[in-house]
């Protein structure tokens, strides 16, 4: 397997940090290959911007899907994102490693979403979902939070992780065809100590360990939502479960 | 009433450029004042970094958070990051103006997030949600959506819209204090003509001059929680209704 991290987080002596080195190593160690995306090192512009592209579809107004379209017609991506694309292509499995700011990816990190995923050339309008690009593949968020758990448990102020999670899982993640691994989640870093931070380390390995063998969480298929992109009126939505479909 | 409406999209003569210049427009006709920030045309930086600060408080470990507590404390932020706090305290109406890219906010605007929304300034332990800074003052997502409508209600494939919107809108909105006005969503955009972009550009024109009279979002009271920051048991949660209650 080979394996993809995109990490972000500007203190490479982050606890993110030392999630990213343990991915590394024990993939390493499992006998996979990993090749590491670290934004912040990388200098990794997040704004989206004319300089994505290398020619131009539309001089005077400029639409971002349309210089996308035009950019894998051809016409090519700035040699940033041309990287991260064929990075993607050769991995087996992504993995993002990201503290949870805001309820969602730093901006670094959305900025490499914004930029990396074109139309035309990692989904389009046939290729989505469980007919993605990366069908087969698997990808999974890990992260840190700096709450406790239970903010994020069913009644907790934050919303369910599940629905805190659903843009990038759903959205991003199982929108290009992944098999979405349930993420690892490093809870309550705010006031973890050495040793608690030590027991989340050990339990991230173990899991690293097995990542062969994790059942992905259940999305409803492509074949499942009707011309109007909802479920079909015979196919029962399923809200309960690890997988929460919907 | 003095309103400030946050933009991000790279393109003056878009969609949301469009929504961006008839909010001034109407907001002023009914005789309110409007400061816009327009992200791209600032150039504003969109990743956090140690420059988001005159001093230092740890010169070995970055940690964002501990930087923005001794910022708060009287080592000052950085010249964008306090303009911007400026204006978010001088405004009695904030409006997120965006395309939905990726089932959430451009990257430009989650960096506007992660830097300007500084723990010990705009919000910290005691003041969040119903204790929030902005409580009393109101605030609303209005943004653009490439797909169709359907795609977005119950059973939709990208999920509820309520659901997409829940980090967004509960985690940093309701988080700061606002009442959060229901979001006005341009849908469809992806296939919309002239005739069509006019319909909804009446149609916001309508809701915004109507404003001061729209109902929020219902969402549970900070005294509705325990210490684990879950709701009590003595408090049913709601999960029906527009503002989706837990």
């Amino acid at each position: 397997m080979h394996a993809l991290i995109v990490y972000a987080h500007p203190e490479p002596e982050s606890f993110n940090g030392a999630m990213r080195d343990l991915a590394v190593s024990v993939l390493s160690e499992q006998g996979h290959t990993v090749e590491v995306s670290d934004l912040y090192a990388m200098g990794f512009t997040a704004h989206v911007g004319r300089e994505d592209f290398s020619d131009v579809a539309d001089g005077d107004t400029f639409n971002y899907l349309a210089e996308e379209m035009h950019a894998a017609g051809g016409g090519g991506f700035a040699d940033d994102i041309q990287g991260e694309q064929d990075k993607m292509n050769a991995a087996d499995m992504l993995i993002l490693q990201f503290p949870l700011w805001w309820f969602s990816v730093p901006a670094i990190l959305k900025g490499w979403i914004d930029r990396v995923l074109a139309v035309g050339v990692l989904y389009d309008r046939e290729r989505r979902y469980s007919n993605g690009v990366f069908k087969g593949r698997r990808a999974m968020l890990s992260f840190s939070t700096g709450g406790p758990s239970s903010a994020y448990a069913p009644g907790g102020i934050s919303g369910h992780m599940d629905i805190v999670l659903w843009p990038l899982q759903n959205g991003i993640l199982n929108f290009l065809g992944y098999d979405v691994l349930p993420p690892f989640i490093a809870e309550g870093m705010g006031r973890a100590d050495a040793e608690a931070r030590q027991v989340i380390l050990d339990a991230y390995a173990a899991r690293l360990k097995n990542l062969e063998n994790d059942q992905p969480l259940a999305f409803h298929p492509w074949d499942e939502f009707d011309d109007t992109l909802c479920l079909r009126p015979d196919v029962t939505a399923q809200t309960a479960g690890q997988g929460w479909r919907r």
